[in-house]
């Protein structure tokens, strides 16, 4: 199978002036949402969040591919060394089938996997679902750009992000990103108080 | 060592026709046990457990072996392999002695890991000991099969698979498994709307 | 670079005589105190924790290493093998930055990982602070030593320290260890009935 890598490109135009410009990798793995069995719910919600929670001006670059672990990690590869996305948040391939392989291409590409990440995920969501303890989903980073995998249903995408990008923004400053400024009405963000600007 | 890998089958004979019938892998882990120093309470307290809440009807195939980390691993891929075993559920060697191995054994056969199992299974056993966090036990996927690490102790036991089934049958619809169902009077199951016939 | 492997020995010199003596290595791994730039202020911060609990005589084996994963490597072996520490504590090096590789070095070195203790890590921490989970702290086996990485603020060692040294003692009895005894007024270590002398 040959996967155009061919993503999605969008301003999210926020001249506000606070933080620095900061462009995020968003990627849908689903074998259902690449043939067009399904609309993608995915990938828009997290533009939604990230519109709804970001001071600093953004560019998000999506892209719909299948459950491929090969095409997964190219994906990841070119967000990261190529577009260098700050962010990576994919949606979806993260359960027990066989065909679920999004775990596995995160961290065969990356130096260092965070797996405070999967742990908070996985308990936030098992206050709705017995099942949460299925998902393999973690946190890792390549280089300069931190990688999230998120679950694959929207309500699941929203229940999750909300609690873990509290502590976002500080992990990008680490790994050497921009400073990335949130609404505080919207988001609490967290920085020791040496690390804020 | 040459461990003669003579199972002990017991047909649970329930016909309540409800749900289908599902092979279930029962290893016990224990020099001590297989060398007849004491007799085996883990595997007998994993059967009385399914038998208490499975409605379905299941085939037990049960094994106490030594703490020897090939010997598991053979033992495990003859249950997935060729007794197809859609769950097996081994207990005891998880601690951190040089003889307890089950973990490594369980990890170096599978396809997948599914950490949140012993994410949670500490989590439910640090109600009771400090030293739960001592445990290396975890949940992962060979095949067709889910292979869980339940702790030796049999009150432990009963402690953590009474939470952690909820969540089973599940992944054995989603790993190409049997469509398991448990009585409701004992045990919830979760399953989401769209996967529940 | 050349690290000079040179250990500050201070034998605790408690006569109590309950419990047996135990050498506890304690590194400080920071490119920063290694260079002189501050004052380590985590291995003394272990140091008292120590001395405040420990009921049994110890030996403490300190050093301060930088940033590097083969130096800390050199320095985790030298101390379980040359030196037979049954405990070695680390303190820093184990967030997500290009230079955090304590956990990395812990876990290339050591036989066994036991991630239940990075998991109640980053519970207790994120307590505190959502960035908790960027840690990736844990605790592993090698020989008959047990190494457990803590975080390098001084603030968030105590508040792990405390907590999980519960569960300490009995795991140095299980991997073949002196028997340590604490004192009850200070700290609540768990040992089950038949553990206890």
């Amino acid at each position: 199978m040959v996967i155009k890598m061919k993503f999605y490109i969008n301003n999210g135009g926020r001249k506000s002036g606070i933080g620095e410009h900061v462009d995020i990798g968003i990627i849908t793995v689903s074998d259902r949402a690449y043939k067009g069995e399904y609309v993608d719910k995915g990938g828009p919600k997290v533009i939604d969040f990230l519109n709804e929670v970001l001071h600093s001006e953004w560019t998000s670059h999506s892209i719909i591919i299948p459950d491929e672990k090969v095409e997964i990690e190219k994906c990841l590869i070119k967000l990261t060394d190529e577009i260098k996305c700050s962010l990576i948040i994919t949606t979806g391939g993260t359960g027990p089938t066989k065909r679920d392989v999004t775990p596995d291409a995160t961290i065969s590409i990356c130096d260092k996997e965070l797996p405070g990440f999967g742990e908070l995920m996985r308990k936030i969501s098992l206050k709705y679902v017995p099942t949460a303890i299925l998902s393999r989903q973690t946190g890792a980073i390549r280089g300069n750009s931190l990688i999230i995998n998120l679950p694959g249903q929207p309500k699941a995408i929203r229940e999750t992000i909300d609690e873990i990008f509290s502590a976002i923004p500080y992990c990008i400053d680490l790994i050497g990103g921009p400073y990335i400024e949130a609404k505080e009405e919207k988001i609490s963000i967290f920085r020791p108080k040496n690390a804020k600007r």
